[in-house]
C-alpha cells in the first residue's frame, strides 16, 4: 500500500494519517489531493491526525503544503482529531501550524467549512 | 501506531483500512468499533477498503465480525471503496462477503445508511 486514500464527504474531502509520513509518501498525498481537488472542485480539505502520537516537523511542513496549494485552489485545510499531547508539543516547538485551522473532530470541522462556504456565497449575493 | 481512528459522520462510523492488517490490530479495531457503536450510538459503521489492492479470507473474516458485532448493537456495516480487482478475486475465491453490504463510495455508503434509518423511522411510527 503506497497509497494514503482521499474520501470525498459532500464538497469536502477527507484523509486520514495512520502510517508513519517519509517523503515519498507525504509527496504522492499531496499530488493525489491536488489533482483530487481539482477534479472534484472541493472547497475543503480535512486532516485527521487523531492516530498520530508525535507531530514533528516534517508532518508539519506536509501539513503547511497541503494547506498552501489547497489554498491556491479555493479550498481550506482544516487539521482535525489532534491529540493534548500532540498540541502541547507542537507549541513548545515553535510549531504553531499558521494559516491552518483545526478542529476537535470531523463533524466540527465539516461545520466550519461549510459556514465558511455559506459566507462565501452571501458574498456573491451582496455583489 | 497501533490503532486505527475511528471517526464520526453524523450517524455513523468510518474507519479507512490503510495498513496492513494483522490478527492483534484487526482484533483492536473490532474491540474499538463495538466500544464506539456503544459510546454514540452510532447507526452504521463505514469501512473504506479503497487502499486495499489484495482482501484474503482473514480480512473477509475481520469485516465479517465487525459486521456481525455491528449488528446486535444494531448498526449496519457498509463496505465501501472496494476495487474492481479486489471484487472479481472475492467471487473467485467464494468469499462473497454474506451479510454485508457494500457500496462504491462513502457518500453512497452514507445515502443506503440514512434511507435506512429512514425506513427504521417509518416503521416505528407505523405501529
Amino acid at each position: 500500500m503506497n497509497r494514503i486514500p482521499i474520501l470525498r464527504l459532500g464538497k469536502a474531502l477527507l484523509v486520514t494519517i495512520q502510517v508513519d509520513m517519509h517523503d515519498e509518501l507525504a509527496l504522492a498525498l499531496e499530488q493525489d489531493l491536488t489533482q483530487k481537488i481539482w477534479a472534484t472542485g472541493a472547497r475543503g480539505v480535512l486532516i485527521d491526525i487523531s492516530a498520530l502520537e508525535v507531530v514533528d516537523s516534517f508532518i508539519g511542513r506536509m501539513l503547511h503544503a497541503i494547506a498552501s496549494v489547497s489554498r491556491v485552489l479555493d479550498a481550506e485545510t482544516v487539521v482535525v482529531g489532534m491529540r493534548p499531547a500532540v498540541a502541547i508539543t507542537l507549541v513548545e516547538l515553535g510549531l504553531e501550524l499558521p494559516g491552518i485551522r483545526t478542529a476537535l473532530d470531523v463533524e466540527r470541522g465539516m461545520t466550519l467549512l461549510s459556514r465558511r462556504d455559506e459566507e462565501a456565497e452571501g458574498d456573491v449575493e451582496r455583489r
